[in-house]
């Protein structure tokens, strides 16, 4: 009965598309997922591993045996192995890579040779290129030869005799116009084109704003080398979205859901100990100030409050700058009127919430100068809350860093210490 | 010169692509804005107003004549005049209106009858359909004499006499194969389609899994009514991604960075508000224990410690469990096993951090009872943000609300009472 089962999983298997059976693989427990994985086909298999995230595939590549591993790797394309490459063992890479034709052991090289995050890692060889001296006659004739267009072909890429781009032909204008006309004439020469050095984030800006489908990725020399397409780049936007996410919250990357809990809280050791540490130091500005809390105690409750909220509100501004960075919005030129604002809106908030606020403290602890203190202390941490939080992530950028990973760390460890420090420091002067 | 100058710069702005004219106008403080917009054509400022972020759209429509408005709003599609009506005078959108012939009315109505987020909401009216029983060259014959294809046409939908969906015939197909073989035969049968009930958030991640570029959308007997495309995809996911970084920090939506001070701070007011609450509850938790921190003052300074790294290590399970939902990788059936893993990292983490401060609170206040307190108050804090990490987005989730709003206020909020709680609860019984 247990082969009958497998059996018929094996034929469920076989009819689902790869992404379908990497996301089934993702939601499995650790146990179920080698059931399936065993069960794979060697091609079915290497998509998995190409579309899976980053954990999973690290952990399934640990997870198989060398021989099948090395079947496997060998269906996959050269690029989307140099892709992957990362995750398996060199040694293993190396046999694969021995088992190519030299035409693909120097596609597999190309890809390689750029680090990952720019356009050169993610492009793909595959495209079609027709010379600019034919009429769209003879380009139908040149595709009709070939028999096949890699997916997203919406356009030809038009180059001379040199292999330099010089526009792109649509596939509309190749079916519609006159097979006489020229490829010369027909195309459009206003082609949004890449080199394989540019940032791939840059590249993905290029593709949302003007609705690409598939660009050109062309050499120093305009020669043309290989194509960027939709599919990869959503790809990547969706991967980048992911990791800003989870590093705004300390986390190293992708954690395998069913990863052993053992590596998952190692995976959040170097976050939870950077936040000890400056818990830790601020737990020290409060200690400069215990005799003032010894003679006044209520400053042990309310301080928590200036510091939450300047933490809040910084956090709101961090949110504003790193997103204007991300969306190029930001520029040298309007940098200093954002920073001028956010000083204002600090200020008026903190007008506006100290006054509540220190009502209810002076109504609480029938204290009017507590309430003073409060009031004050709150509208100058969010005065600071406003200046860090812009600081911090324009700092960040600058020093060539992700504007997004350790920012809030910073910022609400400046709150919480300043916080603490103008609260207690303004008590100590005024009211004990 | 001055008339020069402005001469000048409208032949520039002729010559920009329309996401440029908004990106630019984007960055540009509001007084140089309404100089560009002034002279930007009617055709262009529709596309702008098309292109920007809904803050600033707003407030372009709002510092806009109303004849310049309806002349410039004549020049959207049907379907994109439905996507922005509602930044616009609903009188001022009765006009256009009626100055639309009856198909572009009943385009405008049936785009404006699908709500925000709704896959009828994105399509397009645009696609080319063929019939199933002609063959590949009466295909090309009917697309030739149409004269035009939409972007991102990279397959025709092959409809049935009914104009049911039956299939979809690629270009590449249409290009490539003998014009005598039947659509019905070259056709793929496996074609995702929608409908515009869908959610398109669904839609989306569908896109992203086939790796689609465009796909039909069909009414409930299946007949073919719209087209989605990837690129209103890609603007889909980018807008998401947005509003769910600036809601996760407390924003109401996107921030025009060049609103006035006054709109920004009330645009904040909610958020800073449901702090200023949850602080105050918390400070409350700590004025209960008034008289423990009284007969020892040590406790002010080490119990933010407690509630910060609650805080820190919670908002870390809060970001893994949206992430695991947004994907669709968290089910009924696996969220069991993720809470225990949860705890169980909670526990382990609690009790390699919480002997790690322990040790130097006892060290720094000279009491080996205190540092155990700090010792046990870190890990049940550590265990209570597990769950409370854990169950939070989970429950919005199934009350129908979005699991990213709110939950680290939420979060946040239970590990800073509970911190205060737990520590000077056990500290008032074990060491005063």
């Amino acid at each position: 009965v247990h082969r009958q089962n497998l059996a018929l999983l094996q034929r469920k298997l076989r009819d689902l598309h790869p992404a379908d059976l990497a996301h089934i693989i993702e939601v499995l427990p650790q146990a179920d997922r080698l059931v399936v994985w065993a069960e794979l086909e060697p091609y079915h298999a290497a998509q998995v591993l190409l579309e899976s995230s980053r954990s999973v595939r690290d952990w399934l590549v640990a997870e198989t045996e060398r021989p099948r591993l090395v079947a496997l790797l060998g269906q996959l394309d050269p690029d989307d192995l140099a892709y992957i490459s990362d995750s398996v063992d060199p040694e293993i890479v190396a046999e694969v890579y021995q088992s190519l034709d030299a035409r693909e052991q120097s596609l597999f090289q190309s890809t390689i040779a750029y680090p990952d995050g720019s356009v050169g890692h993610l492009m793909s060889p595959e495209f079609v290129s027709v010379r600019d001296g034919r009429d769209l006659g003879g380009a139908l004739e040149d595709v009709r030869r070939r028999g096949e267009l890699p997916p997203h072909t919406e356009a030809l890429f038009v180059v001379d005799a040199r292999n330099v781009l010089r526009g792109a032909l649509s596939l509309k204008d190749l079916l519609l116009r006159e097979p006489s006309a020229q490829v010369s004439a027909v195309m459009s020469t206003d082609v949004v084109s890449f080199t394989p050095q540019e940032r791939a984030s840059d590249a993905a800006r290029a593709f949302e704003r003007y609705d690409l489908i598939a660009a050109p990725v062309v050499d120093e020399r305009g020669k043309l080398v290989g194509r960027l397409t939709v599919d990869v780049v959503m790809d990547f936007l969706r991967r980048q979205a992911q990791s800003e996410a989870l590093l705004r919250a300390g986390l190293a990357g992708e954690e395998d859901y069913f990863a052993p809990a053992w590596t998952s809280a190692k995976n959040r050791w170097l976050w939870l100990f950077v936040n000890l540490l400056t818990a830790f130091l601020a737990s020290r500005v409060i200690g400069l100030f215990e005799s003032t809390i010894q003679d006044l105690v209520a400053l042990a409750a309310l301080m928590p409050i200036v510091a939450s909220v300047g933490g809040n509100t910084g956090n709101q501004t961090v949110a504003l700058v790193i997103r204007g960075l991300a969306l190029d919005r930001l520029t040298r030129a309007n940098t200093g009127h954002l920073l001028k604002k956010e000083l204002f809106v600090g200020l008026m908030n903190g007008a506006v919430w100290g006054t509540v606020v220190g009502l209810a403290a002076a109504a609480l602890y029938g204290s009017v100068p507590l309430g003073l203190v409060m009031a004050a202390a709150i509208l100058l941490n969010l005065v600071v809350a406003a200046m860090v939080g812009c600081a911090v992530p324009l700092v960040l950028q600058r020093l060539g860093r992700d504007p997004a990973q350790g920012s809030s760390v910073l910022l609400t460890f400046t709150t919480d210490c300043m916080g603490f420090f103008i609260f207690l420091g303004l008590a100590r002067a005024f009211l004990v």
